[in-house]
């Protein structure tokens, strides 16, 4: 079998859309059930508001995640991921477990 | 459960191990068994003699594959899995299984 650039631009695709900082932990909470946005911030401790905004827009220009807003005041956004975001749990899943199980050396700051 | 900066940092490490172009399907054609050079650069269309090089040498790097060497003329070398890089098979097959699932709309060059 041979390896052709067409599968790997579709092997590309898919790991450089979950390949950015916080994507896979904001996909892990989302897993867990819809959130509000504040309640995923809370959950994501490290990451900015702005961070956080941005890459929600990201994965919902890619179909990953829906963006439901309730008309309260403030007004209230809920965030849940679409089937296509659901059926990235495998993926996320072992990368996980495989970045568990052999831990990288961490190129740590000196203090 | 909170998500926190450490949590976030061992999974950006294993996606951004295997998220370099090229990194997926080298280690997709080795998980079939040991290569020399040339028979892997024969399998992987479109890679770049140099491109392939590069990555074999992060690859080794990181402990995701070893490199043997063979006394012949020219010198033979061969490439196999450790056992952390065999240990990213079911990474592998999780996000090929994800993108061919859900195709990405293809940002393809207008021609």
């Amino acid at each position: 079998m041979r390896h052709s650039e067409q599968q790997c631009r579709s092997y590309q695709q898919a790991i450089e859309l979950i390949g950015k900082r916080w994507t896979g932990v904001i996909i892990m909470v989302l897993l867990a059930g819809p959130r509000r946005f504040n309640e995923s911030a809370e959950r994501l401790e490290g990451a900015s508001d702005r961070m956080l905004s941005e890459r929600l827009k990201d994965l919902e220009a890619t179909g990953i995640l829906e963006r439901c807003v309730y008309p309260e005041t403030p007004v209230g956004l809920e965030y849940r991921l679409t089937e296509k975001g659901k059926a990235l749990a495998p993926v996320i899943d072992a990368i996980q477990q495989w970045g568990h199980e052999w831990p990288t050396a961490s190129p740590l700051p000196a203090t």
